[in-house]
Parts: structure tokens; C-alpha cells; sequence
């Protein structure tokens, strides 16, 4: 931890704490998995020791935000109890068990001089985190950024300070008691907004890449202002087209499931298309599933021609990620122009069509330009935990380096290793 | 061609052409394989029926650089006769045969919920080529673009702006006798600074990534002024260090090869560190090599001592990239010496090791943090043609998305499509 915020001005200290993170990464780079994971096991051991006191800050936290005024839901992510506490050392301990991705063989093959040529993964180097009030992301963003051999620097929001100073003490005990640097995960001491524009300069080249883990104003701020790559989605305008040679059941439950199992994920269905074929036949029955559990449907005039109680949408509700029990719905005349509203309105994260042709299928899943394309599944299932990649720090809608879920492996680079036995170039 | 260039500012030229091309690109994004090679054949053939078009513009391109004193290597990377055009051409060909990486399956897998997710690859999107006198790139970064289903932005020097026009003009033919669209390979037609600086603004999100070919004054613009994604290397200080366990002919001959099979590419060596235990058996041989070929030798004291008519070296030759027929060398106490040295002078882009000894070679290349490490062949391997991946549109140093040669799979980007048959989410 530094100490010496006192004596320096922001920018001195945030340029210290990007060369320390430099150094970090470099004895990350080569530092074996054992030891990685070795880590982690300590700083989850840790995180169980230190329940009273994170317990302590958090309910200091509470109180400052209580006094505050801020909002129910927000309250709500902000608490921590000692269920929440016991998960954050669970997810430390399930990183452990994922792949070290530092070394992997992504490629190899054999030159006709006799060169063998291996494409081998590296570290990124140093990643900066900045997130909102989910004292979790301390421990997550952190473990996820060590296991894959870089160094982070986590910069919480100032709503819960003191419980991400709590997690962060104990992941720097678990890095000393495994041997590895301390600045592998630093925490940024200060809440003033200049330590944030000094990360999106990138901290004199000290800062590879950077991950904003929060709200749209969050997100927005830093693409637009970061001078360094960043892995990140800025909203998730899902949308699910119902294609003419859709299964009505199968819609049904899919949409269903896309829209409500939870509403507030990145994944959540927000535009339902649905092919003039099938309008009459299966619209009625999918929307009257959604609103009996409570979903409002706006609809164009088709819908409302079709169905009942849909309240009219507007231009701006093809553009709205609701992140709430309402959903967008349009009667579309075929694939083409499900295809042409999506490149219109869509945010390139996930998207999905319910048919049985494959044809259709086919042309929908080459076509639409987003990280995520989906053929007869639910659009809940854009997630990284459930593509088998384990924990991820986020869902990039970038096409650069990482898009999709960005698990360990996207927290990689590479480098080629030649093997000669003498070889010169003619 | 935009033919009204007069009746715009450089700004609204630069967005129209970088609205074009993101149309284009869209159009690319999904061309099959067998039109983008219909156009990239289609283009060579143009190439060629254009030759006295070309020879005519490049004629004024050389005579108005004579006329500005331009120096004669300059010149010479400027001139283009019947046979380089040929090459241009054939280069165009050579293109059609590699594989088309767009759609191919980087990685598939199946979930226990029988979810099968492919991670597919697919174009960039529009990518930025800003190059100088040399008439060539117009038409290899143009092909390696197409390629790759991406639209190409190319902004050439002024010197050769003639030749270049002359050669896109057959590109476009090509791109159109094909039944592509003439804006996937545009040309910047206006020469002032203010173009470039629009293009490292990004031109309104419509240019995904910017690639520099040029000398280091550019690369370094382009690096600290460009707001999008940059694949470039600013130098290559590449090093090779002779292990105590080095056989000395193998040394002899892979350093000879490294500095002087051509001593003005990126890959071409520029620091020889020697293991002290060897200084006296490897180093005069090797050196005295390197003098019988024309090399200056600039030594450390102790190099100076052991071989004779040694250069002193000054602190600045551990970080020049001399890219001529000068060689700086050092003595160091061991392998850790010699990454040391690496970690602070190298460039991140190519550095060897020449030993014996397994674990020598294991640790070097683990350790040494370039895009390229080799063991026991010539740093003039760096090369993507070399490597097999076919034409390259340049070496990347950086740790972001394309490391080392970038070919055609290095211009894409990916997606997961999910393939289900009714999932949803529990």
C-alpha cells in the first residue's frame, strides 16, 4: 500500500503507481501457475479472515450512501454480508482451477528450412480496472487480471471505499504470503476524478489496456477520453428474430426466458422482430406469455393491430436498452429487414434468430455484425462463465484483440517462438 | 475516384471518404472468397494493361524529386520499371492464393447443455494504410485488405503520388470488373497534413486501425497522435546473444547472416552480446568475419581488448538502430546480462539466442519480452513471408491484438456464433 499519498499530487502518485505495476508485471510474466494459484488460495484465506473487517467498512460505506440519498438498487450492490464476503473467496478459489493461459501453444507448425514456429501466449502486462460500487469487482477484476500474468490497477468508485480497501488488503496479504509483489494489485488511494484521467492517458505507457466495469455514463466517459485500448460494451440493444420457420414453443420459451429470467444483465433481451408469417400465428402467444409475468410490450402498429394492451413505440424505443420488464416488439417483412433494423439500431453485442431453417440461420449468423450471434438459444447465455471460459471481467463489443466475453485468454497477448538448428536466411 | 475533391474542405473529404468506406466494408464483409480472388486477379491484369500509365506518372513522381535534391536510396524506393511493375503485379496473385481467413473457425467446443459455440473469424472493418514513396504498398496493402474482407483507406506520399494514383486507378478497375465496390481500396487524393491528421482522429469512428509504413519520424506520429488502434514497430534493435554453450561456426555464420544479408531491414541484427566464457574463443572469429565483410565493430572495453580495430562504443549504440553496415558489441557476465540488457535497450520486436544448452534457450525465450524470440537461426527470419503466413503488411511491437508479422489473419477480427436447439437459461 502506499503511504505517502499525502506528500504527492495525483498525477505524481498515479505515475508511481503505474512504473510499480510495471515492475509487477514483470515478475508476473515468468512467475509459474503454482504460484499464481498458490496466490489466489491465500488471498481467498485472506479475504475469510478479514470478514469483520470488511464488515466494518462496508457498513461505513452503508451509512455515507444512506446519508446520501442514493437509490435502493444501488444500496443494494453496494451491501455486503457474510454470504456475499463467502463468495468473493469462492470465486477466488474457482480461478484457481482454470487454465494458465501464460505459455499455451495457440499455434505451431514447421517451416520447409526446418524452422518450427510456436505461437505462445503472454501476459498483456498492466491492466487498469476502473468500476462502480461493487465491492466484488476488487477481488474478481483482480484474481482474473493475476492469473493471466498481469499486473492491475483497481480504481472503485468512492461509494465503497473503505469495503474495496478491506478486499484489497487482503489480496495483498495473499500475494505476500505466496511470494509474489504486492503491486501486482494496487488499489488507488485517492476518489478525485484526475486519477481517472490519468489511467485514460495511460500513465506514461505504464497502463496496457483498460477495463470500465459500471454504467453507461461510466463506459462512455472512457472510450471516448482513453488513449489506451479498452475492452468494454457500452450497452447490449439485444434483439431476437423470430423467423417465419420459428417453432412457436420453442419462441416462447426462448423469448420469455430472454427478456425476464433477469432483466438487468448485458444479455437481456431488449427488440423482439418477428416475421409478417408468423404475426398472426405466434405474436399473440409470446406476448401474452411475457405479460403475464409483468412485462410491458410496446409495440408498432402491426403489433397492435395483432395483439392487446401494447403500448406504442416510439423511434427512440428501437434505441433504448430498458434493462427493465418492457420490451420493444415490430413485425419485420423478412429476414433481410430483421437484418438491416439490427445493423440500424443494434450495439454488436448479442443477437439471435428462432428458426428451423438452416439456410436462414446460416445467413443471420454471418451477416449480423455483433460479438455474439445466436441460433435457438436464449440471449441469457451471453456470458463467459456460461461459454465454459470461466470468470470474465466484462463483455467487449470492440472488434480489436478481445470481443465477447473477456475471460482470462482475452486477457493475453502472444509471442512467436522460432526453433532453428542453424538455419540462415538465402 | 472522388472527383470533387475542389468543392470540399480536406475535413469533409476525409469523412465522405471514411463513410464510403465503412459502406464498403460492409458489402466486403460478406463477399465470397471466389469474388474477392475474381478482383484481386482482375486487378493484376489492370496493373499490367496500365503499365505505360504507370511508367508515365512514376517518370514525373522521380523527375519532380530530382528537381527537390531528394537523396539517391530515396530515388531508388521510388522508381519503378516494367519489371517491378511485373512484381506488382504477380504480388496481386500471389495474394489469391492464400487462404481466405474470413468464416474460418478459430476454435469450436460443445457446452454440457448441448450449446455448441464456434468462434469464427471476420473482417476488421476499415483499416488506414499511411505510407511513403514506395508505389508497391498502394497495391500489396490494397490486396491484404481486400483479402481479409476489409475496406482500405490509403494515404502515399506526396513524392510518389503520381505513381500511386496511376496503380489505384487499376485497382479500382479490377475491384469493379469484379463486381466489388470501387470505395473498398480508396485513395486519399489530396496531399496536405490535415488529411493524415484527420485519419489518426478516426474519421468519425469510421477507421477501425491505422498501419504505418514508413521511416520512424511517421511511425512516431502516427503512434502518439492516433486515437484509433496502430499495428506498427518504431524500430527494430534487434540483438542476438552468443551463450557460453554457442557452437562458434553456427555463431559465425548466423550473425554474418543476421547483420549482413541486408542490413536495412527491420530484422537485421544491431547488437551482438557475447558470453564472457566464450569472449576469447567465439568473439575474434566472429568479429573478424563481420570486418572481412565491410562491418564496423563498435565494442566495449572489453571487446576492445580481445579483437582488434574496434570502434569504441558510446551509451547511444546500445539503442541505435544503425539499419547499415555497423555492428554493436558487448560482453556480458550471463544469460540474465544479456536479457537485462535486452529488457532495457531491445524493442520488443526481434531478439535470438544461440546455444547449446536446452534450458539456456527455454528461459531466453520465455523471458525476453519480443514479438519474436529465436533460438539457433538468423534474426532475418522476421518476416511474415518467412513465418508462412504469406504477404505481410508490416511487423507489430505492440501487445494488442496483431504481434510480430502481420498477414491477412492478423487484419481480422472474430465472433461466437452459439449454436443451440432451444436452450434457455436456467
Amino acid at each position: 500500500m502506499l503511504d505517502v499519498v499525502d506528500a504527492k499530487t495525483t498525477g505524481e502518485l498515479m505515475a508511481e503507481i503505474g512504473r510499480r505495476a510495471r515492475a509487477a508485471g514483470r515478475i508476473l510474466a515468468t512467475a509459474p501457475a503454482e504460484r499464481k494459484n498458490a496466490a489466489l488460495r491465500e488471498m481467498a484465506a485472506a479475504v475469510r479472515a478479514a470478514v469483520p473487517d470488511i464488515l466494518a467498512g462496508n457498513r461505513q460505506d452503508i451509512d455515507t450512501m444512506t446519508a446520501n440519498g442514493q437509490a435502493a438498487s444501488f444500496l443494494d450492490r453496494g451491501t455486503l454480508n457474510a454470504e456475499r464476503i463467502e463468495a468473493i473467496a469462492r470465486a477466488l478459489e474457482d480461478i484457481v482451477a482454470l487454465e494458465d493461459p501464460v505459455g499455451s501453444v495457440m499455434a505451431a507448425w514447421d517451416r520447409p528450412n526446418g524452422l518450427r514456429i510456436e505461437r505462445v501466449r503472454t501476459p498483456l502486462g498492466v491492466i487498469g480496472v476502473i468500476y462502480e460500487s461493487r465491492p466484488n469487482v476488487t477481488a474478481d477484476a483482480g484474481a482474473l487480471c493475476l492469473k493471466a500474468g498481469n499486473a492491475v490497477i483497481l480504481r472503485g468508485g468512492s461509494d465503497t471505499i473503505r469495503s474495496n480497501r478491506a478486499i484489497h488488503a487482503a489480496l495483498q496479504k495473499g500475494l505476500a504470503a505466496a511470494g509474489l509483489p504486492e503491486d501486482a494489485i494496487q488499489m488507488v488511494p485517492v476518489t478525485d476524478r484526475a486519477a481517472v484521467g490519468d489511467m485514460l492517458r495511460g500513465l506514461d505507457g505504464n497502463l496496457d489496456v483498460i477495463v470500465p466495469r459500471g454504467g453507461r455514463s461510466l463506459v462512455e466517459r472512457v472510450q471516448s477520453e482513453a488513449r489506451v485500448p479498452v475492452f468494454a460494451h457500452l450497452e447490449g440493444l439485444v434483439h431476437i428474430f423470430v423467423d417465419k420457420a420459428a417453432d412457436l414453443q420453442q419462441s416462447v420459451d426462448i423469448v420469455v426466458n430472454s427478456k425476464l429470467r433477469r432483466t438487468g444483465i448485458c444479455g437481456a433481451l431488449e427488440t423482439l422482430l418477428v416475421h409478417e408469417d408468423v404475426a398472426h400465428s405466434h405474436l399473440p402467444v409470446i406476448v401474452r406469455a411475457l405479460q403475464d409475468q409483468g412485462c410491458e410490450i410496446r409495440g408498432d402498429a402491426r403489433v397492435r393491430d395483432i395483439c392487446e394492451n401494447i403500448v406504442p413505440a416510439s423511434e427512440d424505443d428501437w434505441s433504448t436498452e430498458y434493462l427493465d420488464r418492457i420490451l420493444a416488439v415490430k413485425v419485420v417483412r423478412d429476414l433481410d429487414a430483421a437484418m438491416d433494423h439490427i445493423a440500424r439500431y443494434g450495439s454488436s453485442h448479442t443477437d439471435c434468430i428462432l428458426t428451423g431453417d438452416q439456410a436462414a440461420a446460416d445467413r443471420f449468423q454471418r451477416e449480423v455484425d455483433s460479438a455474439i450471434v445466436l441460433h435457438n438459444a436464449s440471449t441469457q447465455f451471453a456470458d463467459g462463465g456460461e461459454f465454459g471460459m470461466g470468470a470474465e471481467i466484462g463483455i467487449a463489443t470492440g472488434r480489436m484483440h478481445a470481443r465477447g466475453p473477456v475471460g482470462v485468454e482475452q486477457l493475453t497477448s502472444f509471442k512467436y517462438k522460432v526453433h532453428g538448428t542453424g538455419q540462415t536466411r538465402p
